[in-house]
C-alpha cells in the first residue's frame, strides 16, 4: 500500500530553535530512499507504508539520540485504491485549476 | 519505543455519513490490544510504536477492503524519553490544574 | 457558522512539563462560554466559528504573556451545512455502532 | 500578532476529486492579499492572525456556497514572541543544515 504524507516534528525541552533537528531528520527521510518534499511547516513523503513509517520511526529514535527528551509531531496521511498518485500530481491537480 | 497518538480518520468518496467507518477503526484498535479512548475528532491511543502504527495500517485496509477509494487521515503522536506516561496521567496533568 | 473543531497547543522553549500551560487554555476556552472536552492529546471544542476562533486567538495571547516565546499548534476543525451536531452527536454516531 | 499557518482543506460528500475545490480555497487566500506557498499536502499561509484566520473562515464559506455539504479541515500554526521570522526563513533554516 503506497502512502503520501506530510510529516511536521516538534522537538520539545531543545529550546525554540528547532531548524537542526528538523534537518536531521530530513537525512533520514533520504536516506531511507523515500521522495519528499520541505515546506515551511512539514516535509512531504511519498513510498510505501511500510517504509514510510519504519523512517518516521528512526527521526524519532535519532532526535531521542541526540538528547531530544520529548517529540510532539503530526501526520498527515493518505491512501486510495482509485488511482496511483505522486505528489507531483497532487500539486498539479490544484495548480491545473489556476489560472 | 512507546507512543501515545491521537487519530482522526476521514474517508472520501463515500458520502457524509462516516460513523460506521470509524466504528469499524475502532474495532481494529481494539482488537489489537491497544488501549484507547474515544473522542468527538478522534481517537487516543497508547502502545509500543510498532503496535501502534501497524493497527493504524490495518484500519486504512480494512476501510479500503468494506469499497472506501480514497482516505484521508490525521496523527499527533508523542514519544519521550524522560518518564513514563500514560494518556490517564496527559489529562490528569492538566485537570490537576483546574480549579 | 458553527464549528467543532479539536485544539492542540505545544508551547515551545519552555521545558517539557505543558500541563500549566494546557490548563490556562482551558480556562481561556470555558471563560468564552465554549463547549468543551479534554483528551489526552487535545481539546474538542464547540461553538460559533468567531467565537471559537477569538478564544484559540487568546489562548495563545495568553501562553505568550505568561513567557511562552514560540507556539506550535494544530486544529482539526469541521462545518456542515447538511444538519447540525455536537460534540456528543458526533460520539455516538460511532458508540452506536460499537458493540 | 502575526501567524505562520498549514492549511489542508478536505470536503466530503463530494467525490473523491477534490483539486478544483483546492484551487479555489488558494484564489480566497490569493485574493486576502496573503503570502502562500501549495505543497503537495497543504498550503503554507502567511500573515496576520485576523487576515488569516478570516481567509479561512472564507474558504468555508466559498466551499459550502458551491455546494460541498461537509468540511473537515486541519491546520497547524504557529506564534512567536522571539523574533520574526517568514515562510521563507523556516525553509531556509532547515536548508542551511543540509548538505
Amino acid at each position: 500500500m503506497k502512502v503520501i504524507a506530510d510529516l511536521c516534528i516538534v522537538p520539545l525541552g531543545v529550546g525554540v530553535s528547532l531548524g537542526r533537528y528538523i534537518a536531521e531528520c530530513e537525512k533520514v527521510l533520504k536516506a531511507a530512499g523515500l521522495s519528499t518534499r520541505l515546506h515551511a511547516y512539514g516535509t512531504n513523503v511519498e513510498g510505501d507504508w511500510d517504509e514510510v513509517m519504519s523512517a518516521i520511526k528512526r527521526c524519532h529514535e535519532v532526535l531521542h539520540a541526540m538528547g531530544v527528551p520529548r517529540i510532539s509531531s503530526t501526520l498527515r496521511f493518505g491512501t486510495r485504491t482509485d488511482r496511483e498518485q505522486t505528489i507531483e500530481d497532487k500539486v498539479r491537480s490544484v495548480q491545473g485549476q489556476l489560472p
